[in-house]
């Protein structure tokens, strides 16, 4: 299931917020929609918002090209508004430049708007080649009977299709290798509940949903053999930013000598960024810690803190699964020749 | 406020399961309806459930004794079944062992039941002494400012008055030190959210509420000090059998080098339990990781662990602040002192 498509000049997103109760279609035709549905989560995952940020700017160009006077000035100061909706993931802003890279001055509006359009295809399509490259490159590594830990949601939901560390999940359930996965609930908005638990369900893939908190004592009582999470943007050293929680996992994970990895395309690597220490990190509402499902869970006044994501230092990541393979430390130098590589695939000429 | 009193011939408990939302009193007279409450956590908290536990026992004598020839089969029968209402937490079956120690063969069942009450008062006064001390012995050791990290509901809640790493934040900031607490919300049952906030806002007392995974991101951010938790049962080798999410604050702790502190009164402490490893870890109906309030979060059929305790190893626990002083490593000798100085304190003769 694509949770972002496009579909008679309109995007059309799952409203992630309504799972897992029904599966709700948004078809969104104003740019201002798209960025209120990234900001309120409806679409979310680094890859999804990336892709739903392409077209967002390709409907924003659409809008623009009405004045071709005012066509640049609009375009830009939309894609500027659609690039922070949410600071943490990289893959929103490298979406938004990238679609913006095909622009050029002596060609008519209309013509950039379509070139916009024909980008953000172009992204989303990369999207799902590379999770369905990812998941294989992953999933041959995974051992038979093997008990995975993950957190968040991180897959199909999460991207435009397939996922990251969930479609390796995925595709080594399919290859028969008889998974068990425990799927941490992921306080505060519950991603794990809602929404990897229905992708588990639909994949027919054995599973426990955890409590955040159980995730260290299933570790000591050896019930553990791998964490496989996503990420929202991999700094150039390899520090990790990802749901919050992550870090934990990391900590926990090493304490037991378990492997920790993350999953995620060639996208989420921002060599621009140079460690996790400048990243980002979004606050969001303490009303997603003192209320869940809009009732009050917290006595009224609580203050509550709502960091949305974490950063995992390098040192406790084991390996990082993409697209082009698999890396391992130092990052540093993995990563660059990683991306560089990838960029002489991408762009051969 | 007490959660546990007796009030006109009736064991009075405050419903935990309603609050925040409202402050509703149960009026028990049946032992039946205490084991029900302890197992439906209306009542929680080890020190607390022990003194329901320790009232439980005194209601049924109180019916037994209606009939001498059957009195003392009914009451063993009776008392078994309080005892075995929760497994984890020693202080229950500590409490029902005491109070049927006061039963003499030569007494008449009326005067027998009687004396099962007035032990059952001393246990709950004995824990509001004990917690008060514990509370003054841990605040004394508080530096000014500290930011101090708990889990669950240890507070006045939990135990008959007091409480116990709840006893030392309110002692604490009582004597002006200025600290911050950070109440981790504690899923699946919310005792942080729901009662540990609501303890913290009567007592005025600065804090946020946090998901429990923000808790290593905080640790990470250097906003932690120290972490005092509570304890369901300390076993002789100083292992701890307590919430489920104990032990990964614990590793995470440790990861930080932030002090490690478990609070409780000597109750707690079963010398009998020579380690963690055989502590009954209760697991509950999955339906408390699936559902909040009655609303199910998850999709229909989602399986889900649910463990409600974990054990974390005395190698991890920097010190064990009880009402007879801190005790620190090596637990199995310094454990064992207190303990045997306490029966000497306890029965002089």
């Amino acid at each position: 299931m694509r949770s972002v498509s496009w579909e008679q000049d309109a995007l059309v997103l799952v409203d992630q917020t309504r799972l897992p109760h029904e599966v709700h279609l948004l078809r969104l035709t104003d740019w201002r929609d798209v960025v209120e549905a990234i900001r309120a989560m409806r679409v979310r995952g680094a890859p999804a918002i990336g892709a739903a940020g392409a077209y967002a700017v390709a409907l924003a160009a659409r809008e623009a090209a009405t004045d071709p006077a005012t066509f640049q000035d609009r375009l830009e100061e939309a894609a500027r508004e659609i690039a922070s909706a949410r600071p943490t993931a990289v893959n929103l802003r490298w979406a938004v430049r990238r679609v913006l890279g095909r622009v050029e001055v002596d060609q008519s509006p209309e013509a950039n708007a379509s070139a916009i359009l024909q980008e953000a295809h172009r992204i989303a399509e990369e999207d799902v080649e590379a999770n369905r490259r990812l998941s294989q490159i992953g999933a041959a590594m995974i051992r038979h009977g093997e008990r995975i830990l993950t957190l968040c949601n991180t897959g199909s939901l999460a991207t435009v299709d397939i996922g990251t560390a969930f479609g390796i999940l995925r595709a080594a359930h399919e290859s028969g290798k008889g998974i068990h996965v425990f799927a941490c609930e992921t306080r505060p908005t519950l991603q794990g509940a809602r929404l990897t638990a229905w992708e588990l369900l639909r994949c027919g893939i054995p599973f426990h949903l955890i409590p955040d908190s159980a995730a260290g004592w299933l570790m000591a009582r050896g019930m553990v053999d791998r964490v496989i999470v996503g990420a929202d943007r991999i700094a150039a050293n390899g520090d990790v930013a990802n749901k919050i929680g992550t870090y934990s996992l990391a900590v926990l994970a090493r304490h037991h000598r378990i492997p920790f990895w993350v999953a995620a395309p060639r996208s989420t690597i921002d060599l621009s960024t140079p460690s996790g220490e400048v990243i980002p990190i979004e606050s969001r509402d303490p009303r997603e810690v003192t209320h869940i499902g809009g009732l009050p869970i917290a006595p009224e006044g609580t203050p509550a803190w709502n960091d949305a994501f974490d950063v995992t230092p390098a040192g406790l990541v084991t390996a990082i699964v993409t697209d082009a393979g698999i890396v391992t430390p130092p990052y540093k130098e993995s990563l660059r020749r990683l991306v560089e590589g990838a960029e002489l695939v991408r762009h051969p000429s």
